[in-house]
């Protein structure tokens, strides 16, 4: 399935491959348009998948890369940068004792190079930044984007511009600033770092900001969880995946993965009507335009002021937010806000029942879940899969203060006065 | 190769596969012991570890499970848990041309679940621990252990007691306590918190202290890393391995990882006198009694207090040091020392030509092979592994004020002015 050209997503008109993410004629998005696989094919297909490394390169036939590359088709990307995907999909049997569910699966992208799914939208941008011939690697970011950015020009040996809120949490800038990065913190909130990266990249020819002129290749990348997921599942697709909305990007794309490995026959459909997974997104009630579209029935979202401890999903005015609506609507899916105080007890909560510490984001797709189940939105039959996007080592600031500690001397007797006292004050 | 009992390191007593971890005749430490492989089966053996899965669970048939278990051998491990080991080896060019060395790779232990080795040890001592029946966790640490036990517990629904040095770094605290564990914060150093240990182990007959009572079975975890990087390396065997010292049960493992292969035929020799690749432990100045008793010359080490920024390496007293130092000596290694400063210097020196952040431990670790590779104690054309133990987030204090941000209001002429002015401050 080679990559022929970018199209609108809106007015369908098709441009080469190149750095462009905007329609001249209706200014939609553009995205990447593919030559369609022989569906006699699959076999073979399927076969070249499992026979690939563990990485998002064992999909590179679904990848916009090698167009017009002198490498061909993946080539260069399966050699060099970080090998990000191939994270585990676990199965939460005690997550979902505790929510009466039946099936509940963590799909644990913290296990990225750099700890979150960033990495694999990062590794497409990348590869395909150095197949256009662009000198520096550059993101506007709420923090995971910034430090993916970093190592993946560290990795190439490509230098790096990242431009974040001004407010963002400490373990993000240290964690990007290691590699040796040029940061730029903003005054002002994503959208305004958005905005300013926008003008940047009009202004400097060689830079590929990975989110904005490379957005429509970046966006791929996210494809690649479906398909993990529906391989580690057998080759089957789930009731329902749970996944956060920040832009709105990852949400869409998970579903455009799965639709097309059924259309192609590479999976049977789900049993629902669309014949995808239900997909259920999650936001913070603290910056939730997707989430309150959703629920008033509207078709696009209306900006909000970003207000909460999730940062990592502090994107006010989402640029697929009717994209992601649009699909949690023809899947029968759902759109739901946690506050942040659900927040915190969904990172606790998936942490005492897996073991997998995850970031705020990651709190409010477990809480997300939760609600759902207590809400009986769930089926207790469903195969339930939560998308776990970010590290919690990246957001520690949250879990202080939610347990005790007891502080004695090397003594056995001050152990005993110790023993099965250990409060947790959440 | 299945466990047959526990073997005296020093008397070669033997006992029963039990939680019991010191000779009662000489008080040398016990270590697992196994059947013979048929070296006739050794294409069968290759082609099972291949069909297994991504963890350290493919090489059930070398780790001491399924004794005396119900479900039989590693049937149990591979089921339940964590998924432990799988990590990347990463070629490292941009680092190997830094230091003038033709081939290094990066063994990236920090892309276990809670990203350090210790999950690999964590998961084969818990595994065994319910065989065995007990019904607590516990363990001895200097931080990346303790997260190990406590997010195991988690998975496996078993509850957890960590004992930790009073002054860990925070980070490793909170990322603890959010699976739940019961934390005791001990006023004094790792020596004084394993003493204690040893103590409690005696007296709480249900608990699995994993690095005391259950370490045979811990210890063995280990071997794992060799394994993998044999596998990773087209089943060869590397001319070096740079790996870090705490109590030297790590360094001694990989050793006996790879002799294992090697004698059964899974490898060839490697071209060394020993037919093991040279081991070269790494230390820090601030807690180097292995590599100090080395350059001395002596066959054991005297206990100093620990006073480094690598606080999951400060263990003063190493139970596995004189193991250790036969090691290095045996297969022409090496035991060096490096100081804060340099740590430091290596967390960035692997971050900007890798993409790789890791803690103090992995700080120590490259600038170990960089002074290797300075005093010319490395051959050019050695093919060289370097074991990253954990994760850079984990220890981020130490990276605080090595770089600058440019902070700006979100207008292209204020990113005009501090474009290409961001300095590193190291």
């Amino acid at each position: 399935m080679a990559a022929t050209s970018l199209i609108c997503r809106e007015c369908s008109s098709t441009y080469p491959l190149e750095a462009q993410f905007v329609c001249s004629r209706c200014f939609g998005p553009l995205e990447v348009a593919y030559a369609e696989h022989d569906a006699s094919d699959v076999d073979s297909i399927r076969r070249r998948i499992q026979a690939g490394p563990r990485s998002i390169w064992r999909y590179a036939d679904f990848l916009p890369l090698g167009a017009g590359s002198p490498t061909g088709s993946g080539e260069f990307a399966t050699e060099a940068g970080l090998p990000a995907g191939g994270t585990p999909l676990v199965r939460a049997d005690r997550l979902a004792e505790r929510l009466g569910l039946r099936e509940v699966w963590v799909k644990n992208d913290a296990a990225n190079p750099t700890h979150s799914f960033k990495d694999r939208v990062v590794a497409v941008a990348a590869a395909r930044a150095k197949e256009l011939g662009f000198t520096t690697l550059a993101c506007a970011s709420t923090g995971n984007l910034a430090g993916a950015v970093a190592a993946a020009g560290a990795a190439l040996g490509m230098p790096t511009y990242v431009f974040i809120p001004a407010d963002l949490e400490e373990q993000k800038i240290l964690s990007t600033g290691v590699y040796g990065a040029n940061i730029v913190t903003v005054r002002g909130n994503y959208d305004d770092v958005n905005r300013l990266c926008t003008e940047i990249a009009g202004e400097r020819e060689d830079w590929a900001f990975v989110n904005v002129n490379m957005r429509p290749y970046y966006a791929e990348g996210s494809k690649t969880l479906a398909y993990e997921i529906a391989e580690q599942l057998g080759w089957t697709v789930p009731d329902r995946i749970v996944a956060p909305i920040a832009s709105g990007s990852l949400f869409t794309k998970i579903g455009k993965g799965f639709k097309e490995w059924i259309d192609l026959g590479l999976l049977e459909a789900a049993g629902t009507p669309s014949g995808l997974p239900a997909m259920s997104g999650a936001q913070a009630a603290g910056c939730n335009p997707v989430a309150a579209a959703f629920e008033a029935g509207q078709d696009v979202c209306r900006p909000v002021k970003p207000d909460t401890i999730a940062k990592s999903l502090a994107i006010g005015n989402p640029a697929d937010g009717p994209y992601a609506i649009e699909l949690a609507r023809t899947t029968d899916g759902t759109i739901s806000q946690v506050s942040d105080d659900e927040i915190r007890e969904g990172i606790r909560l998936l942490a005492e029942t897996t073991g997998i510490f995850t970031e705020t984001a990651g709190g409010v797709t477990t809480a997300t879940l939760k609600q759902l189940a207590e809400a009986g939105a769930i089926d207790p039959d469903e195969r339930v899969v939560i998308v776990i996007t970010g590290e919690g080592l990246k957001t520690l600031d949250v879990v202080r203060g939610t347990f005790e500690c007891h502080e004695i001397d090397p003594r056995f007797e001050q152990f005993e006065r110790v023993e099965g006292r250990t409060e947790v004050t959440v």
